[in-house]
């Protein structure tokens, strides 16, 4: 059975994967890094999500010898010239502190006014071969940023985030609707015939 | 005696164009925010420096009827496209805390490798006049961040910015020295012929 090792530690991530490549790889395995035992913690040192999606899937290669998946996510605020972006999760200085990072941008946009306060969810999504090839792609989810968070799904900036054509945050949406529309599960989607091919050729 | 507002409460910037004005336009006297009774505090709406600074100047204008002069500055920088910008002041989501706003800086670059931790301190000066013309101008002034603060002149970000060719921090050149060669100096400096002209004429 092909193995194939997604670079997170994120157990949604990895169920996520798991179920989408259940249908459209058949009989591929997938790990994530907590099957991998005493895995090192790797800097993001990258100056854009795929640079840094790709640095995760690479160190995941040279680590384990298995082809590897990783991503990289976050939002891009128009009104702060895309930032948060590459550093959403680290915003207010403490990585993965969530609240923080998120009064913290509601802050920055306190006076923002509602005609630009748009804003893209983006994933870079990347597979590397032990062979040394790669391959990244990226999604966009556009939305806005609105003034108070709401619903309690997902998780990082979810709770603010509106996508375009609905009223509901990105918190507030199933987990399953999410993934239909959101920009990891277009990047992830997009790179499942890609890993097919890889994986089905071996 | 012809008169000019300065369309700040900041005595730092108000007694710079004092001494600036004084040598190139002669005779005019120039007042700050705080000579005007309950002046009021105006929401900086603008999404550029040049459009913050024109905001505040026709504003001043608006509600004293005298020529005015207004400056919007901050830095901008490399590795977070141009941010906090126009934001500077409010970065840690509180007004006009530096300590907190340049603590929350560095959190953010700490992974940020020094070949890009480039940025540049930006003024935008504008002139507005009471017949309604405006004149609106921008000079930048590149630099470093650096990892540590160092240096108790100047204000905002001075203590981690060293500009280009120099090895100390804005905040540890003499005022005068700083003057002569910031972005906001440079700016004041291009604005003052057009101030001469706009003036000297009445």
């Amino acid at each position: 059975m092909s193995k194939l090792l997604l670079a997170t530690r994120n157990a949604g991530k990895l169920a996520e994967l798991q179920r989408l490549l259940a249908t459209a790889v058949p009989g591929v395995e997938v790990l994530g890094l907590r099957d991998v035992p005493e895995y090192p913690e790797a800097p993001e040192t990258g100056a854009t999500f795929e640079e840094n999606a790709l640095l995760k899937a690479r160190e995941a290669v040279r680590y384990t010898g298995l082809p590897a998946v990783a991503d990289d996510s976050g939002l891009a605020v128009d009104a702060l010239n895309g930032m948060p972006g590459i550093l959403s999760a680290r915003w207010s200085g403490r990585h993965g502190d969530d609240p923080a990072n998120t009064a913290l941008l509601l802050g920055q946009l306190a006076d923002v006014p509602d005609e630009r306060r748009g804003a893209a969810f983006v994933c870079a999504a990347a597979l590397v071969t032990p062979d040394g090839g790669g391959h990244v792609l990226e999604r966009r989810w556009r939305g806005t940023v609105v003034r108070e968070p709401r619903g309690s799904n997902g998780f990082g900036y979810d709770p603010v985030f509106v996508p375009t054509g609905l009223t509901v945050t990105s918190a507030e949406l199933e987990p399953a609707e999410k993934d239909a529309i959101s920009h990891r599960g277009q990047a992830f989607a997009a790179l499942l015939p890609v890993i097919g091919e890889v994986l089905g050729g071996r």
